[in-house]
């Protein structure tokens, strides 16, 4: 059954028909709102409610069971309580279909009765094939055709499509819990693997590898069931794009609240670290690390070193910048003789790195035009390999006049860098972050991940030409 | 001239009248929007603007200079060129001034002649005992009276009155930067110390040390310039209120980059870090943490454990909480058995920490008195001594149900909590957040931060206990 990328996964991401089991209570059942949320995000494949209690539902014929479908169909999304979940999976494999999302959760995440219900999936999935992502998930999400199986409100229809592909055992990276549309995230796909009865993350590593929307992929992992094989599926994934994995339960503690709510089993975290960070992957270790680092590796080429420039609106954030360059095994520029001219030339104070633009811009005339000069000069520096770049945003000029300046400095050059903005309102910070994401200039709620995320591409450039 | 509390920096915070030098052109000079944002801010003091080139100014009298001012002249507010400043002092010590913020720059920050020109500052306050802050500080803020020296305009004009001094040595700290009004922190007073001619962050210790309106002091510093006078100074403030130190400049290219900009010294990070952790300051590493931790001091009292609950909406936020709590030295609580027979007796799933309400609230007709009965039992629980709230705020209900939850909590309980939302719209994130800033219950943008606040809180009640 493999097929497009030789991977059996795909009807998982472009199903081409899909029957949706579960209470289709218009508004509530969870079954309505995972039909409602793809025809909201636009998925044109065909729909099949299927509810026994049910004849229509969203303008759609409902059927009582599977079989009563007439067409192939490609993918089973299953919102039914956990008891009936076994018997619905073999009539699925009897009709054909090819894979099931179970979102169903009380399985071997509950325990007991839960963990038997599970293994019978386990069985079924081994003995006929048909491939199953969860229970206990809310399942996938594609930007490129807007397919999902999430069965609540999200609030809002539309994700930004791009480069990065987001994966967990949690639902709550999922993006109906997250804002995804407010920050502009650029997503392929994302799949929340949830008991991982068969489905897991070497599977979705494989897959993700050969997948041409995805340029970088961010996991979410809590454990592991076979580390040789996620180890092989890592090297192999990391030879061919960036891997950034965030992997909670760490502590011991940690580890306990995982197998409460995963069913999963305790694991050694250093042995996790070293044969990971060997493996070139990138780990992180916070939520806004996992959303915002990979932004960088969706938008920019590799740098060919690891010289930054800084260039900031305040010294003081500049010192801070500074920090955590250096701890980010990045290098402080020093630019070429020529830059230190044309610098001291436009301001004797801006002739060094970090190069604070406070002092000079409120002195000139025109300081919209001496900040891009600064920004254009540096990152035209043959000592330069990246930028990061922290600039006030408020009531010294329109937003749009910043916009704009990305907007010419993209065109101009293809060095990675990352920017900051701070100020009193956050509406206004919001509005013209979300604006520089559609110009592929990854912005940051805190400074020190902006300068991190290039941190993280410099050490994966470093790691591909063998330098690590 | 001491008086008040016994120190002689009160002019700065608390100026009866108060005469304005420099540019008052009317939206564009920085002594107009340093009088107009005092006059937005409610501040009551007289206020003298002064500059030979203008007669009147926001509807006051704008005077040649401050000899003409009648009245006697608590603080001056010099923004004028840096060559001029130290003859406008020489005049303000003439006429009695006690104090003077000095906001103009290039002083010692541009070094050469900027640097002479400070030294003779430093020769008038030695000679003359004229109080300064600064030169190179946008000054003070005082959240009581609304006194600001700021001369950039805010794009707002209120602040929350609070507990919270922050300090600094850059400006970037002060509210005319910061979304102080979005994120409803709870201020005291702020103060940017510049360059250091004159007050430093000890004269600011021991003044807010001694300041009733002041809980807790959070310092950014970039260079200390008597290293035993600051340990003192800070031994003695901590004896009495919490105190959090940003300390960047931590790399040797932080610290150049500092140097450059402050025109201060290097100095060894690493005896810093252990000097003030002995003096029992809690040291933070990041602008998140320097502006959120804090908080936890500034509403909460200090708990007598370190033993955490953790209760959440999602299984996989719970268990990056419980590795956050681990590793800023909490210990995961095991609630009494009472306790666990409760919750067993609301959902099987729920007797255990961190607790997960999301599969619970998904099956019961009442989610919302679950899930605050829950966390009322949990926090009346013997063996919690605090506890981090993950909840999801979106469509699953409105906001103002989960505000009226915290409201009656918090009249119920006396335990320190801190809060992370998650969900799709940043908006209704920060609105709900912001409607419990007031109800004092701190709520964080990233979850880690929510964690080590609580860690901190801890930390700090065990060096008081002599635990440490």
């Amino acid at each position: 059954m493999k097929s497009r990328n030789g991977s059996d996964l795909w009807p998982f991401f472009e199903p081409r028909t899909v029957a949706v089991l579960g209470s289709l209570k218009d508004g509530m059942g969870h079954g309505y709102w995972a039909l409602k949320n793809m025809l909201d995000f636009g998925f044109t494949g065909r729909l099949y409610p299927v509810n026994p209690s049910c004849t229509e539902v969203l303008g759609m014929r409902a059927y009582q069971t599977v079989n009563e479908i007439a067409d192939p169909v490609d993918l089973a999304v299953v919102i039914t309580p956990p008891s009936t979940v076994p018997t619905i999976i073999e009539q699925c494999t009897r009709k054909g279909v090819k894979a099931a999302v179970i979102v169903s959760e009380n399985f071997a995440d509950a325990g007991g009765e839960g963990a038997k219900l599970q293994q019978q999936l386990v069985d079924i999935t081994t003995q006929r094939g048909i491939r199953i992502v969860g229970p206990n998930t809310v399942g996938v999400f594609n930007a490129a055709n807007g397919f999902t199986t999430i069965p609540y409100p999200f609030g809002y229809d539309k994700v930004r499509r791009g480069g990065i592909a987001y994966c967990s055992q949690t639902g709550i990276v999922l993006p109906q819990c997250q804002p995804i549309g407010d920050r502009g995230y650029p997503i392929s796909k994302m799949c929340d693997v949830g008991n991982k009865c068969d489905v897991n993350e070497v599977d979705l590593l494989n897959y993700l590898a050969a997948d041409k929307e995805t340029k970088v992929a961010a996991l979410h992992i809590e454990d592991v069931k076979n580390g040789r094989d996620f180890l092989n599926a890592a090297r192999s994934f990391v030879d061919r794009k960036p891997l950034i994995i965030f992997k909670p339960a760490r502590s011991e503690a940690g580890a306990r609240a995982s197998a409460s709510h995963t069913g999963s089993l305790l694991v050694n975290d250093l042995i996790y670290d070293n044969a990971i960070r060997q493996a070139g992957v990138i780990r992180v270790n916070t939520w806004q690390e996992f959303w915002d680092i990979p932004k960088v590796f969706a938008y920019h080429s590799l740098p060919l070193g690891n010289r930054i420039a800084i260039i900031s609106h305040s010294g003081g954030a500049g010192v801070v910048a500074a920090d955590a360059a250096v701890e980010s095994g990045l290098t402080i520029s020093r630019y070429t003789d020529a830059t230190l001219e044309k610098l001291a030339r436009l301001s004797p104070r801006l002739a060094r790195n970090p190069i604070d633009l406070g002092p000079p811009l409120s002195t000139v005339d025109d300081p919209m035009s001496l900040q891009e000069e600064v920004i254009a000069t540096v990152l035209d520096d043959t000592n330069v390999d990246c930028a990061t770049i922290i600039l006030y945003v408020g009531t010294m000029a329109p937003a749009s006049y910043i916009v704009q300046m990305f907007e010419r400095l993209m065109k101009r050059v293809s060095k990675p860098l990352t920017v900051w903005f701070y100020g009193t309102k956050l509406s206004l910070i919001e509005d013209i972050s979300r604006q520089l994401e559609g110009l592929r200039v990854p912005t940051y709620t805190d400074q020190e991940t902006s300068v991190k995320a290039l941190g993280a591409l410099v050490r994966y450039s470093e790691f591909k030409r063998g330098i690590e």
